[in-house]
């Protein structure tokens, strides 16, 4: 198992020594940078495993990130589908598992293509028939077929029920005609369409024996499987360039009356029988599952890493930049010595912890319940719904307003393609939409913190108030009014501030509620009186999930009893992670005089007290995560710190400096030429 | 004079009909928009001028918008190039003023270069002497030389003293010796720089007689006039993509013991003599004169219009994008018809004319005070420094912000280039480093505060007290413990709002005042207990930054009695602004206890219950800023609201839909035809 050190040189062409100044930050350790990244990675065993595949994949050429940051869209596709067609590759060779196929994908870093596949089986495994998961499941592994999954209209986003995509049972030829039959209802946005798909998995609006079903799913070939020309019936091609994701061709898709057999329906929770009875075999929710899956897979899987990397790049590089003075005899600071700096990274060195937790924690209660739902008992599910949701739009906006933090800590260099951030950042930013709009998760959360808080309204003791899901059991528990925090050090209990976090949310559900009830009782019907809340039901969602990230850490903290010295370094970012949170929103702490103003001081001090230790591990907080050098393709944020002369030597490799300038003789001569006199 | 609805085809193919969703938004007008316009613009004649530039520009098939968005970082140079070219031609034809160039470029975007000449121009008119302007001014502005301002190096930005290059006079030769000692040293950022400048203006530590004197600026040859080739000594080049600002060639520049004669060095406050005497002729701040010119234009002509524009481009967008229902019988409601939608953009809004008018105050007030200080009266210099300086960094921070809200309010399609979107989020997002970073800014502001509370210490009526400078006579005032507002509507009130920041702002520099003597009383030197309180500081400094711009958005209003139904429409944005950064910082407001937790119930309800009337005015509010669509170049926010049909049409045009998949005969096929078997 090679160690953190061992991996400097690993996949970078850079020789040189290890800066002094990152050096000397690593040489007192508080606790074991190992014991932390096998914690981070579930084990031991799983840091060999992906060591042992990242370390394939780095010293392939194949996989080379060489001029990453200087292709076009074309190119960046091209190069994504080499990647993705050599894992292929490698995966028959090699045998590898489905969770090393994982750790290869995440080694690049999501510069590959073709991830709509993994999207595909998910939901035809949670949404298919046994007898259709055997059909598809081996084509598409084998890459037969590669399907995209087209939900997202040109017109219609996050609102199901509006697709306008309709599927049409004809009984006499026992098929379905899909079609699309406005311009606003063109598939818009799904990733592997725009070239490379053959197939969609189609959602759209059922419609058998003349009555609307809502919306199903469909398998529908887009492109021959002989020269991967458009299928008759079907207009397809790419949207365009975007913010980020340029490797990834996010497609349209319009259908005029293309036909599929009756058995490309995914049936599990609904069929249509060969004469059009339409049969229902789950709930509303059933179609929600698979969207549940990939919420929560994707947190870990794609959204949290790309703010860990930001702090690790931001963190490293702020121990080589200097700027200023803190004395004026002194030499200039490390950047990372000012207080306002900390004041930038620190909270998001804490989320990145706290985020993981959170979602490993809702992993872990997905993977006890998915089979139960899988056989149809959907008791859990209202739960986990609430839990997935509200920390997918909590993790995305923490993580975009993280990693936009760790760029602009970089001052300058920060914007350079070649610092890293820049695509972390713009790559993040899409997590405030896909997989559900964040505003529209945390009314979904608010609306199951309504209904929890009036079932816990119904008098104690009876059935439905004990059977309050435990994310939201502190709506019955007794509540103190006051904070009883005498000084700042009081604050540095876990107790105390989830308690704390568990009052905020509390009041703020209350008072949306009774802002609700008065305005009905002024005479707005209930969907008015809805609407004219949410921006409060939006505050108390966004303090509900705060309440689970603090809970969440704080749990995983006392299952470390046997790791003392980390459990030490990760209870700081625990309550850093807290008491941020609590100074951001102070005003709901004293609203109503849980806090005083004197006790928000405190807060305040205890906080900024917590610097000064976290500072002393912040390098190694950093290095746990365990990115390879090739994996943050940075030039402010390689292990050995060498960042200046990285940063001249990729500059260096820009077509622009190798490749001569095509304004030159066209108009920088005549404008410099043309009224010339002697200087 | 075109009218606002004349422009809709101004510069665009598209030739649909308005869309009556934008339409029936336009139909009944609370004010008349073409005389916001104009107040905006400082006069109707100005409104005039300027659409006669933009129609002449937007008419010229020279700078064509075509395919901007599918280019690369070489195309984006000469497409740049090329229209910087012609505004050159255009300007010399039609014998075009300053202010007239101004509109030109404007209306472009800024997707030209060379504008560091002008940048260059500021600073010879602020420290070049006379003679130095006379030779110089004429050479650049008929592009005989092209300049770029050289300042920022690898290893160091914003403190100025840090700056490693050295010119070192040599008597012998009466010739300065530029020279860059180290790889940190190098010039790294200049604007133009990396391909197009001849010149570059350098600032370095002038070493003259063996003493150090600190930082001086001089004009360095790096380019041949005949062949553009780097001149002996010169290593230059581009620094690579950046997040935006692609089409400029911002450069690296070392210097090896380059040699320019004595003339070169600007010498307004400085001079060296033949035989090396140093002659100081102003103060350490003389230097910063050219940085506060730049920072305060760069407000109005670059930073602002980013996020008007985004404010525009979502605000059309949220009346044609339908999603869900507000009840159940009704059809899926218009967006911007959300509660939440009107929360993320209306306080943008309400920024986009708050910044102007502050923008504007500060401008007039540097105009007033300029010909003093280029006579050496300081006197002046404090103030506006504070005032450009905390301008520059709160008006960046919340452009920065409102532009990413304005595109995530827009959800997937706001991630899609062709929206326009994210090329305004990635170019605002320099405005948090280039000109100073926000951090040391607000830090800088901060330190006037603490000298400006300190001196209103001093028993009143002494003369040093009298003396402070209007935007801080505030901490002079006497102050209410209490805010008197008994109901909602007492807060829509200029008066309440403002004393209401005022006291906030004063409360917070007393605390970090407060702060500042503990930590030294304890022990700490004054250095390091200023570290240790700039956390407290910056809050104290934005604080005092948001009660300027309350404050001039108030006095701008009074001047408008002779538009009623203009000031009304604003006076609503005002209170908006001003209750929105009261409830966003409702802590601060809670702390002593000044606002109750029901007044601050209480501004809640008063911010809430102002988006009805703004919704009605929200169009025409943005119309007023009478961007034609050439300028704004988005797919989403088109005066017209044909927003799917052109986001459509736009996607056609890109290169991966209308050249070959490369990706196809060597990965796709080998994948999908491997294992063949029948579908």
């Amino acid at each position: 198992m090679s160690s953190p050190v061992h991996r400097v040189s690993l996949g970078d062409t850079w020789s040189g020594q290890v800066h002094p100044d990152i050096d000397s930050e690593r040489r007192t350790q508080s606790f074991e940078v190992e014991r932390l990244t096998n914690i981070l990675d579930g084990g031991a065993q799983n840091t060999a495993r992906r060591r042992k595949v990242e370390s394939i994949i780095h010293n392939d050429p194949e996989f080379s990130y060489k001029d990453n940051y200087f292709m076009t869209q074309n190119e960046l596709y091209e190069a994504a589908m080499r990647k993705t067609f050599h894992i292929r590759m490698l995966t028959q060779s090699l045998g590898w598992s489905e969770e090393e196929v994982i750790y290869a994908y995440r080694s690049l870093s999501g510069d590959t293509v073709l991830g709509l596949n993994t999207v595909f089986l998910k939901a035809l495994r949670s949404l298919g028939s046994e007898e259709q998961i055997a059909k598809w499941e081996p084509l598409c592994k084998t890459c037969q077929v590669i399907v995209t999954y087209a939900q997202t209209e040109l017109g219609h986003g996050t609102y199901l029920q509006g697709l306008e995509t309709e599927a049409t049972y004809d009984a006499a030829t026992q098929e379905f005609v899909i079609h699309s039959p406005t311009i606003t209802a063109t598939k818009w946005w799904p990733g592997d369409l725009g070239r490379s798909a053959t197939h969609a998995l189609v959602l759209a609006q059922l419609i058998c024996s003349g009555a609307r079903r809502g919306m199903h799913a469909f398998i529908v070939p887009v492109r021959s499987l002989e020269d991967h020309s458009p299928l008759p019936g079907i207009t397809v091609g790419d949207i365009g360039p975007k913010m980020s994701f340029n490797q990834l061709d996010n497609g349209f898709l319009r259908l005029d009356h293309v036909r599929v057999p009756r058995e490309n329906m995914l049936n599990r929770f609904a069929r249509v029988l060969p004469d059009g009875t339409y049969i229902k075999l789950g709930t509303e929710q059933s179609n929600y599952l698979s969207m549940v899956v990939t919420r929560v897979e994707i947190l870990l899987g794609e959204i949290l890493p790309l703010l860990q990397k930001a702090c690790v790049i931001a963190t490293r590089y702020s121990v080589i930049r200097r700027q200023s003075r803190l004395r004026p005899s002194d030499p200039e600071a490390k950047i990372l010595d000012y207080q306002t700096q900390q004041h930038r990274l620190f909270p998001q060195l804490a989320m990145s912890y706290a985020f993981h937790f959170l979602a490993v924690s809702i992993l872990e209660f997905f993977r006890r319940s998915y089979n139960a739902i899988l056989d149809r008992d959907f008791s859990l599910l209202p739960e986990l719904h609430a839990l997935s949701t509200g920390a997918k739009a909590m993790i995305a906006d923490f993580c975009i307003q993280g990693a936009e933090m760790c760029c602009r800590a970089c001052g300058g260099h920060g914007y350079s393609k070649l610092s890293g951030l820049p695509s972390l950042v713009t790559r993040v930013s899409a997590s405030s939409y896909y997989e559900g709009e964040n505003t529209v998760l945390y009314l979904q959360v608010a609306r199951f913190l309504v209904k929890s808080y009036r079932q816990a309204q119904v008098s104690p003791g009876s059935t439905s108030q004990r059977s309050l899901p435990s994310s939201v059991a502190y709506l019955t528990a007794p509540d103190l009014s006051r904070c009883p925090a005498q000084r700042a050090a009081d604050f540095l209990c876990p107790e105390l501030y989830t308690t704390a976090w568990a009052h905020v949310a509390t009041r703020l559900i209350k008072d949306s509620v009774h802002h609700l009830q008065t305005l009905m009782q002024s005479g707005a019907d209930q969907h008015e009186a809805w609407n004219q809340t949410t921006v409060i039901l939006l505050q108390a969602a966004k303090a509900h999930c705060y309440y689970t990230s603090v809970k969440s850490f704080s749990e995983a903290l006392q299952k470390l009893e046997n790791e003392p010295a980390i459990q030490q370094v990760l209870k700081r970012l625990c309550h850093l992670h807290a008491l941020h949170g609590i100074l951001t929103n102070s005003g709901d702490f004293l609203h109503d005089g849980f806090l005083s103003g004197a006790q928000v001081d405190m807060v305040r001090t205890a906080y900024l007290d917590l610097f000064l230790p976290i500072r002393k591990d912040a390098i190694l907080l950093t290095d746990a995560f365990d990115f390879t050098d090739r994996c943050l393709n940075s030039a402010l944020g390689c292990y050995d710190g060498n960042v200046y002369e990285r940063l001249f030597q990729w500059a260096q490799k820009s077509p622009i400096n190798t490749q001569g300038n095509p304004a030159y003789e066209k108009y920088i001569r005549p404008l410099v030429q043309s009224q010339r006199s002697k200087l």
